[in-house]
C-alpha cells in the first residue's frame, strides 16, 4: 500500500479556483471550500493563511493557467490578426460554456469592486496583461500591414478587452450560438 | 405640525435600488436595507413581500428610469447614428462614475447567474430592451443611408450591447478618462 499522499497543493488550488469561479468569493463559505477541496481547516490556514489568501492564490492560478493559455495564442509566429481573432474565439467559448461561469476576473471585479485595494490591484493587473498582450499583437499587425497605421494599437486593445469582458457577462445570459457569433463578428469589425 | 407622512413607496424603492446597486443582492442584508430605506420590517413585507420581491421591484424601477432614459435617447427625431453614439456615451458616463457601480443589470447577472429562473428572465429581458432599441435605431440608420446595407442591424446591436455591458465591468477598474475614451472610439468603430 502506498504511503499516505501529502496534501497536494496544486490539486486543492485547482478545486478552489473552480469553486470560486462557480459561486463567487462571497457566495461560498469556508466549510464548503474545505469540503470541495478535500482538505482540513488547519491545512488551509497553514498553506493559504485565510479564505482571502486562498482567493488571491486562486486568481493567480487562473492567471497562470487560463489567462496564460489565451496570451500564448497571441505569441504564435503567424498572422497577428489571426492570433487576435483566436483570442476573441477563446472568450467566445467562455460565453458558450453551459456552466455560464464567465471570466473569474470580470466576475470578481463586479462582485468586489474596489473595496479591497490589494484584490482590486490584482484583478486590474491581471486584466492589464490581456490588454498589453493584445496591444503587442496589434502593433505586430500594423508592422505586417494587416492593420491600418492610423489606428492606435493601445486604444484598440482597450476596446477589445472591454468587449471580451462583456462576453463574460453576455455568457451569463446563456445566449445561443447565433447570438455569440454576432458578438464575435461585431467585435472583430472594430479591427476595420 | 404635519400629520405623520405615509410611507412613500417610490422614495423607498429609489433608496433600495441605490443600495442593491452599490452592494449587490447578496451583499446587503435585510436590516441594512430597512435602515437605508427608513421603513419598518412589516412595511417591507406588506409592500414588497420579501427581500427578493423588493429586488425584483428595484430592477423594474431601474428599467423604468435609468434604462428608459438611455432608450429615450434612441427615439429622438435626428440622425439615428448620433442617437446610438449618445447611448454609448451614456454607458461611458457609468464607466466614469466615481462610485464605480457599473450597470445594475450586468452586475446582477454576474452575481446571480441563472440559478433563479424568474430573476434570470427579468434580467435577460431587461437587457433585451437595450438590444432591441439599438437594433431599431440601426435599421433607421440604414434607411437614412448612415449604415451600410451589408451590415446586420441585429448582429451589430448584439455586439454593441455586449460592449456596453463590458463598459459596466470596465468601470469597476476605475479607468481614467483616456482609457474610457479609447473604449468609446473602438466600440463605435464597429459601425464601420
Amino acid at each position: 500500500m502506498a504511503r499516505p499522499k501529502e496534501f497536494a497543493e496544486g490539486d486543492a488550488l485547482e478545486r478552489a479556483l473552480d469553486l470560486f469561479w462557480q459561486h463567487g468569493y462571497q457566495g461560498i463559505g469556508l466549510s464548503e471550500l474545505l469540503r470541495g477541496m478535500g482538505i482540513a481547516r488547519q491545512s488551509l490556514y497553514d498553506t493559504f493563511g485565510s479564505k482571502r489568501g486562498l482567493f488571491i492564490r486562486a486568481i493567480q492560478h487562473y492567471r497562470d493557467t487560463r489567462l496564460a493559455s489565451a496570451l500564448a495564442l497571441l505569441e504564435r509566429e503567424r498572422s497577428p490578426t489571426r492570433n487576435v481573432k483566436d483570442v476573441v474565439r477563446f472568450f467566445e467559448r467562455l460565453a458558450l460554456d453551459k456552466r455560464a461561469r464567465g471570466c473569474l476576473v470580470a466576475n470578481s471585479l463586479v462582485e468586489l469592486g474596489s473595496g479591497d485595494a490589494e484584490l482590486h490591484a490584482l484583478l486590474r493587473d491581471t486584466l492589464g496583461l490581456l490588454e498589453a498582450g493584445l496591444e503587442r499583437a496589434l502593433r505586430r499587425a500594423q508592422r505586417a500591414g494587416e492593420l491600418s497605421r492610423r489606428r492606435s494599437p493601445r486604444a484598440l486593445a482597450r476596446a477589445l478587452t472591454n468587449a471580451l469582458v462583456g462576453m463574460a457577462v453576455t455568457g451569463k445570459l446563456a445566449p445561443g450560438r447565433a447570438a455569440v457569433e454576432d458578438v464575435y463578428a461585431g467585435t472583430l469589425a472594430m479591427l476595420g
